[in-house]
């Protein structure tokens, strides 16, 4: 089967590699339809030393059951299924708890010894645990929609809710890639009253503004700063979204919180330690969030998505095929493409 | 009249002022009955930089009231007080809110300008949202327990709050101190079912057992996160408290939560940044706390009190008078005592 494995800074191929198949009784076999290029794939594209056997790619995939293992109960050949980007047993403590990110039995996609779900096959570890099956068929208006709920639109949701953003709160998102957009409508969709969008890519910025961001800020460092205290009275956001990860944008997202307030952060985090740690003591800014546990947010957000009271398809810009893959980083990279997807 | 004054590193006096005196109409004057020496009073002690007005010490304080400003209302001559160790003015947003800590027109005792509470007298600006009446005769039996919810038993009690205590959570303590002790009582109060106190003083580790302390770490640095993981299940604490401040304990604190758990931190920070920015993130741990709203937790604290449910007055194990504040710097300092109040 054909699939994309990265060696090193921007050096992005597809090749083929053998077919995914089943090798425990709790794995599932899936054919993907629909993948995605994530902005945290750009970390490594910009960063990865060079590796010899290469990490497979992709952790967002919608597709179609081929075959179950002998204990898999909860899907069956045929199912369409979105997959979140982490796998996960749905047993365990922290699975219970919604936290499927931190399953004790749980993993990532891709790397060197699994699938990744830019590729026309993968394996599913713990199938039951992971999948979720979707009531459409795999050729449906709203797969671009279905696709974001595998990460950016779940990941939005959960530095929403890391935030706490509540209703009639003053929101500020960090960051205008897809993560941040999507951090717009769960704000929006939350009940949020202001949504300051920080962001400064003209394309983004209009979505932003369909997605229901009511001020923008273009400026950067401390002029965001200032221009944030201007729209919120003196006194900063109560919910700051941080939709980036490096140090710069973690700076600006702690200090633009409110006394009480609170930064909710899902972007990969760059840097060894958070800044800010006197201000935001001072002012009882609470930091939390980290990687979204999607698994826990499909069915809530799903009937949105399929009723179409919210669009996060939008933030996919281009579209591929599996051999346009390593053209897709290149455009996100360059900020050609918000997000790009990838057919099969 | 008599009051403390810091000039420098270990260099604390006992001196003549000017009597302290209304200015404005909210104030009120407060002559004080109990003060006390806090751990946070050791920072500057131990780094404070010559100055030659020196700055007025003492933020824990009880005493009379002995004249209002003509726009005070709720505190009245002859009332016993308690203040919480910041002035706020009851009304603003943040107050409001309950983060009384950073009222819009509040601030903090002592420095060049204001009265502190390790002196006879006290300005009280802002009295009316500041003060806090109580029941009982300035020279009652509980005046020690009276005397912690100015600081130390609410302090502990915002730990546990910021670290998402709830009944039956398993709960580490980081902090030996005043503060940590209280910590314990506000984490068993709460409902805590496992109590882990990280301290490594006899007469602290006995006084923790009395408070509800389940277990007790010894161990420093990489030792003691193990042996919280050994005590947790290799799981790590739901709640960890954070009572001391500087980067040892703060990085003991985020590495012995586990996923999707929460550190309070009430130790006032010594460094710059928080530490394992990543770990925490892909951990989900949430990082919370600052400076107590005391003033909002004392209602709630105080029929406890009284009742005798909570005894924070244990922490205090050392008595002076206003002549042996230099005195109780100095054992606090060298661990001799773990807290020392002031009778006047």
């Amino acid at each position: 089967m054909r699939a994309t494995v990265m060696y090193g800074v921007h050096d992005v191929r597809v090749e083929t590699v053998p077919d995914a198949k089943i090798i425990e009784s709790t794995d599932a076999l899936v054919r993907v339809t629909r993948a995605c290029i994530c902005g945290s794939d750009l970390w490594p594209y910009n960063s990865m030393p060079a590796s010899e056997p290469g990490n497979r790619m992709g952790h967002e995939f919608i597709g179609v059951v081929d075959a179950v293992g002998s204990a898999v109960r909860k899907v069956k050949k045929g199912d369409l299924v979105v997959a979140p980007f982490a796998w996960s047993d749905g047993t365990c403590e922290f699975c219970q708890q919604g936290l499927q990110t931190s399953c004790l039995h749980g993993g990532w996609w891709g790397g060197v010894t699994l699938d990744g779900g830019q590729g026309e096959g993968v394996r599913i570890p713990q199938a039951d645990g992971t999948l979720v099956v979707l009531p459409v068929g795999p050729d449906h208006a709203l797969m671009p929609s279905l696709l974001t709920l595998s990460d950016v639109m779940g990941t939005g949701h959960h530095a929403a809710l890391a935030a706490r953003v509540k209703p009639g709160r003053v929101v500020a998102v960090v960051g205008d890639g897809a993560v941040g957009l999507c951090g717009v409508i769960a704000a929006r969709r939350l009940g949020a009253g202001q949504i300051i969008m920080l962001g400064r890519h003209a394309d983004r910025i209009s979505l932003a503004r369909t997605f229901g961001a009511t001020d923008i800020v273009s400026e950067r460092g401390d002029a965001a700063i200032e221009r944030v205290r201007e729209l919120t009275g003196g006194l900063g956001a109560h919910s700051v979204l941080e939709c980036v990860g490096h140090g710069e944008a973690m700076r600006t997202a702690v200090s633009i919180a409110r006394p009480g307030g609170a930064v909710g952060r899902v972007g990969v985090p760059q840097e060894e330690t958070i800044p800010n740690a006197q201000p935001t003591f001072y002012s009882n800014i609470t930091i939390a969030g980290g990687p979204a546990p999607v698994r826990a947010y499909i069915e809530e957000l799903l009937p949105d998505v399929l009723e179409g009271r919210i669009e996060p398809g939008r933030v996919f810009d281009r579209v591929t095929n599996i051999e346009g893959v390593p053209d897709g980083y290149r455009a996100m990279n360059e900020r050609e493409a918000i997000k790009v997807m990838i057919e099969f």
